[in-house]
């Protein structure tokens, strides 16, 4: 008779936006009037760029005439796409990324997930905390976490490394060695960064560790300032011990388009076996490549005209950062990130859990954010809003906070 | 220091259409003035019909403005394409499936390389000897099938069902039972079926023992006999044993398109746990759906247009078919597939191999085609064409394999 994998069954509740989502719609239906300000979810507001409709439109049409049509892509991606990333986001940086080492995929959160399938049974992974859910529900799913603990929300075998107010969110190496350390810089939850030679010191320990960093980079476009990496292959060292993630989701507003793309490069070897190689056996045999039409929008991310229509994008959530953190500010809070990250991190007043918050500000102000507590046990008393809302949105939410 | 999943070295070789691509790369740029014509890879050749096309222009257009732009889509697809799929495929057909037992992909590849996951390790598979490889692969990527065994190119742990010309390529009980059934039915790549009573007695044996059957059902519409089922749904019991696997790559051409949808309903519990909640929670935290604008691509698969211009289409292949079929007889080959299927399955001459077949046939006549050896040992003596070709490099292929 089957038997189930019993993880999955080791997980608590469901995934964190699933529950927000179930909790917003009851609200809604049990309160039809209000009009809720979702400031919750990462998910983007703004349209895509004009450059990537005329890319689409062009490639939907290539797809409907024999000449041009388009069967299964290439395993790790059309070229025209590889190459626009190499120019762009790594010969433009002075960093050394070949082409066969981009494997294009329908995004971050995907590779993210999957990219733990390489890793032994029983390798220790790292995390900062609070954290993306994904990186530690992947590796509970595949065994790799031990028990849950009710009393502290923690695994018995994954390494936490907290990052709250007192360590200005920069993680601390930690006690025990990991195999796996996962960054993600500029950080989801907190929206806080580390300067790369901070980042070039996290390379120094893994190279000297023999282990992996996944480097989760999905928010590099909304660094601002001069001293933090837009890429971990800037740093010495990091081909040998660094995979980077990243996503179109954010810098091209391409949550409901998927598009991302993971950086494995071909020095990346742990006794035998070549990480790369072991990625693109797994690329070929479980994944049969991004639509020819959203890697076509992929590439017009990197045209000149996608180029300036973006850097307004991004300029426009950053905008909406700014008036999310002057105005809890100015409201009393204690705020974090919004620098180089569109999350703005505040701490909950009054000592109020997250989730507690979280129903004040649905009920009293309709405002949705995501609880601290979600992203792990040190989010606890912290409370995330995005700027990916319409400005009016942002705008009106603050007013609203503003007036409680 | 990390250690790999020393499961994935116990591939042998690559992934076969990698092989094959690899080959045939290597013999156009030593034959430049070759004309090659590929019938090997499953891959469509005509264009996306025109229902097809008008629909991801307008949703292009919507991404394009801020009223209809849409981000995240909805866990498991947009109710939008969920209800078309009911509607169609399983409540014309009599099958009792709801929306919400329908899990929108990016294709049939991926979902049924990830639905091993759900699996513990120590389940048994079965499979159909020849198989698509990806069924057996994902398996031994987690470590489930023991060792290779390279004398007989077999698994130690897998179970294997020969479907061979003495038995008509149907698929017996096996001696050992097993936890779980990989059917591909119209079979790929043999083309063969069976019938709705022969399928079943497969539902039967499955509740009986308390096995899972996945059933791969990516080449329906290539079904022609009265007496052959469109889904396992039509057969009693089969809610309680069997999750369905659909692709749009081959009724509608979506090889470069990406979209597949998987059912796993509700009364499918093993022990205490569900695997539609499992196979939720997968798809909820590894996956984050398929592009909007290729959810209405397959919404405009089932208009009335869409539905027209895809009958002829599938009309168009399944001519090939017969050309391949009717050629091949002709010029003394035993051969089956065809009817229900766009695959053609021949027995290699004089005893050749299958990859010696191969070469005999890309030197010889400049055609391409799947060495049967590449799925599964029985597949050895065996040789596959596909259908999907044009009609004219169809022709011509033949023409050139009837005059050898």
């Amino acid at each position: 008779m089957l038997r189930v994998n019993e993880n999955y069954l080791k997980l608590p509740g469901s995934y964190l936006f699933s529950k927000i989502g179930k909790k917003v719609s009851a609200y809604a239906q049990a309160n039809p009037g209000k009009e809720i300000i979702r400031l919750g979810i990462g998910d983007v507001t703004q349209p895509l760029a004009g450059a990537i409709i005329e890319a689409m439109h062009r490639a939907v049409d290539e797809m409907g005439s024999p000449e041009t049509f388009r069967g299964y892509a290439p395993d790790l991606g059309y070229e025209f796409l590889r190459n626009a990333i190499v120019k762009n986001d790594y010969e433009a940086r002075g960093c050394q990324i070949c082409a066969d080492e981009i494997f294009v995929s329908d995004g971050a959160k995907s590779d993210s997930a999957n990219i733990q399938e390489l890793f032994a049974g029983d390798c220790k992974i790292a995390v900062c905390d609070p954290v993306y859910p994904v990186y530690v529900d992947s590796n509970v799913m595949a065994g790799r976490t031990g028990t849950y603990e009710e009393q502290t929300g923690m695994w018995s075998d994954v390494i936490y490394m907290p990052c709250v107010m007192e360590n200005q969110f920069v993680p601390e190496f930690p006690k025990e060695t990991p195999d796996v350390i996962y960054l993600c810089l500029p950080n989801n939850p907190t929206g806080t960064t580390i300067t790369k030679s901070q980042l070039q010191e996290w390379v120094d320990y893994a190279n000297k560790n023999g282990a992996l960093i996944v480097y989760d980079g999905a928010y590099e476009a909304y660094i601002s300032r001069e001293e933090v990496a837009h890429s971990i292959y800037e740093c010495e060292g990091a081909r040998t011990c660094a995979i980077e993630l990243k996503s179109f989701s954010k810098n091209a507003g391409f949550t409901g388009v998927r598009l991302g793309y993971t950086v494995v490069p071909k020095e990346l070897k742990f006794g035998k076996a070549s990480l790369h190689d072991m990625w693109a056996r797994r690329h070929g045999t479980k994944y049969n490549g991004a639509p020819y039409i959203i890697q076509r929008a992929g590439e017009a991310v990197y045209s000149d005209a996608g180029k300036k229509q973006l850097k307004e994008q991004v300029a426009y959530y950053m905008n909406n950062a700014s008036v999310i953190y002057d105005g809890l500010k100015k409201a009393g809070y204690t705020v974090f990130g919004g620098v180089d990250a569109p999350y703005i991190w505040l701490k909950t007043p009054e000592g109020m859990s997250s989730w507690d918050f979280f129903d004040y500000l649905l009920e009293r102000a309709n405002v949705v954010g995501t609880p601290g507590s979600g992203f792990g046990p040190s989010g606890e008393g912290y409370f995330r809003l995005t700027a990916f809302g319409s400005f009016e949105n942002t705008r009106a939410a603050l007013e609203r906070i503003q007036g409680l």
